[in-house]
């Protein structure tokens, strides 16, 4: 269970603290690192002082330059919060959150992502809104900024203790469903986006969270990759309808 | 509740971990830090930069030169230990520690202390011997040793969410019973011992690890104020009839 568990730290400034999170995750028997656009040179003396031995993990950890490309096979992606943002979106506690990856990673095709911002300004809306849910470490309300690799550490104790006390998920059963991954997810959203613009129901230069509303509905209903499909059926046959001299967009879809 | 637990630091030697460790606690509404003979200075650039704000803990750290006097005071020493050692005491995991802590802490006198090692050899088999109960923060058994900020960071979020859970504790009911504090328990333990060498049942150069036993059944008891005085006067008459010509022990006990 735990090497479907995925750590993604996003525009990461200090070496140190990549270091510091490879630690905790080798600590806590987490081994998957994706390191997003980092905003410093990942392997460095400070990584491999503050990493003591786990820093094989940074060795091996993907670098990609936007969240979409670290999480696109995963099945569950979770944004590590400060706050509640804008426009508020689904929030697990810690523990709640470790309580619920033995069930979410019984099947061995989902895979758990942990998202964590930069150390200055967390993530971006943009990002919180690519997430399933946040999750929220409590802490003093009057110095609240925890340490990246500190917060690295109680996510991923959570993980183990969750591990601990279940143990392996049982195998899925053959008839269990296949949920729609990340990649999945965003290209539906990027036809959907596509199809209500054709339909003159959306208007990007003026979006109203609208678009972000209909992610965080969508992403709360958890679509299996059977119902994507089925979305997706519907809103070629829309678009279709809107733009009848274009070509049929389900060879489009095949690219997206 | 969270204002009357004390971490305590043992041998430090990296200034960075003391800020670590401090940050990791303001985070977690956790103000009482000691530091008992840290090797090396506790207040450097590197302190201050890890400690990202929190660097008023260290600066109001007490620093002594024993686990004694840092912890004089508490009713409950837990320490933090990797495995177990040669002899087995009462183990506690993080979360049953933080679930007992709103009951040990109802009482307004009582103080917890938790305690950690240094970063390469942890805490001795003497400081051990010294805690009522040992914590064992799960990890991965082929990578082990967490870093110890990191270490300090778990066991404050348990505590931090014991809280919350369970609120501020009561105020204790006016006929609780006073437990005995960590200096009173080692001035028993001392008066025991000299009354045993006076009786010929024990011979320091042959402990065989007869104090340790009677420390981890004394310890697991968790004597009450009013106890250990019965036990003083049993061991002073003891020590009285082994020693008649001596004078009585009453008198020296109260200087011990």
């Amino acid at each position: 269970m735990l090497e479907r568990i995925r750590i993604v730290l996003i525009g990461t400034s200090h070496p140190g603290n990549i270091g510091g999170a490879a630690r905790a995750m080798h600590n806590m028997g987490l081994a998957d690192l994706a390191l997003v656009a980092p905003r410093c040179e990942a392997l460095t003396a400070d990584t491999v002082s503050r990493a003591s031995g786990a820093d094989a993990l940074v060795h091996d950890a993907r670098s990609v330059e936007t969240l979409e490309e670290a999480v696109a096979d995963c099945t569950l992606v979770v944004g590590a919060s400060a706050r509640s943002r804008t426009l508020p979106w689904p929030m697990v506690t810690p523990r709640a959150l470790g309580e619920r990856l033995p069930e979410e990673l019984s099947s061995s095709e989902n895979r758990v992502a942990l998202v964590f911002g930069r150390e200055d300004s967390g993530l971006t809306n943009a990002e919180l809104q690519r997430c399933h849910a946040h999750v929220h470490i409590p802490t003093n309300p009057d110095f609240s900024s925890l340490n990246l690799a500190a917060a690295v550490q109680v996510l991923a104790y959570e993980c183990r203790l969750a591990w601990l006390e279940h143990g392996e998920p049982p195998q899925e059963a053959s008839d269990a469903p296949t949920l729609a991954s990340h990649e999945e997810l965003e290209h539906y959203f990027t036809h959907l986006e596509r199809a209500l613009i054709a339909i003159g129901f959306h208007d990007p230069a003026q979006p109203r969270q609208l678009m972000a509303r209909l992610r965080r509905f969508t992403l709360r209903a958890r679509p299996e990759r059977m119902e994507l499909n089925i979305l997706r059926g519907i809103l070629s046959s829309t678009e279709k309808l809107a733009h009848p001299e274009r070509p049929a967009t389900g060879e489009r879809a095949a690219h997206d």
